[in-house]
């Protein structure tokens, strides 16, 4: 399988292409974690929003091949509006589905967008705004960064 | 006052720096947002740890110069013990005391340590993990690499 080494160069020159597409005003960031917490600060400090409100998730595989998705330290968003989820990649998809049905669940008259750096066609939801088509194996900076030994 | 830009090269040596430097385990991450947040994510990365929960503050200065922080989004702990709470910057200290008292009040049988990037001497408090004095105004590559027109 194709390797790629994802540098911290490429995620600034991406999200700030990212910051061309998006076309409309957000209140609120909502990284999920792990892949999404880089975009949040600097995505957070671009925009000066202070609320980047982090959200978990675990993901289960179980026999039937089936994912399913728990949703863990939901924010308290009673202050806020538009809402941007983040994630570093839309893979399967399941991911952002599970957090979406959640969120508009809770909060069923807010609006919520999601936004990406790579997105897998393959994939059952497609973000509002994202960048890169996922291609291969990615070795993401903040993956591998601390563990080389430069 | 001097101005000094920190580049993502040199938090990446400061991050290798400072898991050189913590010398015990931990099974949860608790990044302060925004500035803990890519912290968060390359630490949880480079220990394997999934449990990284982020937590907001919201600073307010009233006119006695007294700052009273509120603590946000408090993540679920009950299946943690040992959190490492992380930051950017440890500089007047009143933000990471007014997170230590409200997770030690709420949690008084679990560990909590601080580990910050830069810290101030001045500050209320000494992180029990740093890297380096801050000093001068720090343009921080999260703040300004968006922004730039590189």
């Amino acid at each position: 399988m194709q390797r790629y080494y994802y540098s911290y160069h490429e995620f600034r020159e991406d999200l700030k292409t990212l910051t061309h597409k998006i076309d409309e005003e957000f209140d609120t960031l909502l990284p999920i974690a792990r892949g999404g917490l880089s975009m949040g600060q600097l995505l957070g400090e671009y925009y000066a929003i202070r609320k980047v409100y982090a959200i978990n998730t675990i993901g289960y595989d179980d026999t039937q091949k089936l994912k399913s998705v728990e949703v863990l330290n939901l924010p308290d968003l009673s202050d806020s509006h538009r809402i941007l989820i983040l994630d570093d990649i839309i893979d399967s998809g399941d991911t952002i589905k599970a957090v979406l049905e959640r969120l508009q669940r809770l909060y069923p008259t807010k609006t919520f967008k999601v936004a990406s750096i790579f997105y897998k066609p393959s994939a059952s939801i497609e973000p509002n705004y994202w960048v890169r088509e996922a291609k291969g194996w990615i070795d993401f900076f903040w993956t591998v960064d601390l563990k080389e030994q430069v």
